[in-house]
């Protein structure tokens, strides 16, 4: 169905903005019709800030996080412990668990997780880094903090076998039922697993 | 909840993003993260095509619709009946109609309609400028096509006394029943309107 727009220019500022993951040609409309409305400068403004998005944002050389700099304000900080090294699928990830104030350490971020299916393997990530991250010394601990899902596991086992040879510390992300979530809503993996990785309390 | 951001561009893009209608921080992070991953051309053209909307586009002298040109190619079509004018509230209307393929005369878009509720008055609307292409003679019928609401009523009542020295036709959009509808789901205002409003068969 072609809309009849009468001005090519918002025509092809909406077929843009329909690119948006999730934006369909109402809700790109809309977005045009409401970038009209607003003050140039203030349009021009949000427009920089998108092409300085793509053209100036790095990302950090250690953990592969997203920066201003070469190395990202977490690597680069003297308060984060060291010999900790969190390993991730994304920032989105590096997000989450720096919202807990749970972690002090530094991260890895791999760009993704292996799955054959869509073609993503090893040397498509940042694997290779990670590994000689840990093996130039200094590093007592990996903690995997990948999705629960099988190209998280299959990830996991990736490296804790490429990893075996070495004397670090692997760990993984507690599997188990949700704080607040009710037994009678758990599905029954996640249930057999919290039983299978019961935490001792005596 | 300040989200811990390692890089200040992707902060400032996830703030300017946030401002779209509709759009929170999750989005706007996916809006972003989303951009990223693109070539660094088709997100400049993505900015070109906003920053060019916003400083490119005018409103056509004659129907205030919005126009790439002084006048838009509804008012410049030699195919158009210009002894109608169909009186709209905004370009989303124009669209609607356009959609229908019914309608072939020329549009006059008001910009809003009176609502003392939210200050808007006559005078913030194209109104002075519908009455004046009236005026200057060659129209046979003014259709109003506004929103059918309390407000879009006070304007349709506004414009019908406005133009009533005229011997211009005034119609209004008929209100009834939507087709494809069911009765017994109709409110019932709609309904009564629809019985005031039926239409002869024989």
């Amino acid at each position: 169905m072609n809309e009849p727009y009468t001005s090519k220019l918002l025509e092809r500022a909406v077929q843009e903005l329909c690119r948006l993951p999730g934006v369909g040609r109402k809700t790109a409309l809309r977005f045009a019709l409401y970038l009209l409305k607003q003050d140039t400068a203030s349009v021009l403004d949000f427009c920089q800030s998108l092409s300085d998005l793509r053209t100036r944002v790095k990302h950090c050389k250690v953990c592969h996080n997203l920066s201003d700099t070469d190395e990202c304000n977490i690597c680069a900080s003297p308060n984060r412990d060291r010999s900790v090294i969190c390993v991730v699928e994304n920032i989105h990830s590096v997000m989450c668990i720096e919202h807990t104030a749970q972690f002090h350490g530094l991260y890895h971020v791999l760009g993704g997780v292996i799955s054959p299916m869509d073609g993503i393997g090893p040397n498509d990530l940042t694997l290779e880094s990670l590994f000689q991250r840990v093996e130039q010394g200094g590093v007592k601990e990996v903690i995997l903090a990948l999705n629960p899902t099988i190209e998280g596991d299959t990830t996991n086992f990736f490296i804790s076998r490429r990893l075996a040879h070495t004397d670090v510390r692997i760990s993984v992300l507690a599997r188990g039922v949700s704080v607040g979530d009710d037994l009678e809503y758990t599905d029954e993996v996640t249930l057999g697993r919290s039983l299978v990785g019961r935490t001792p309390l005596k």
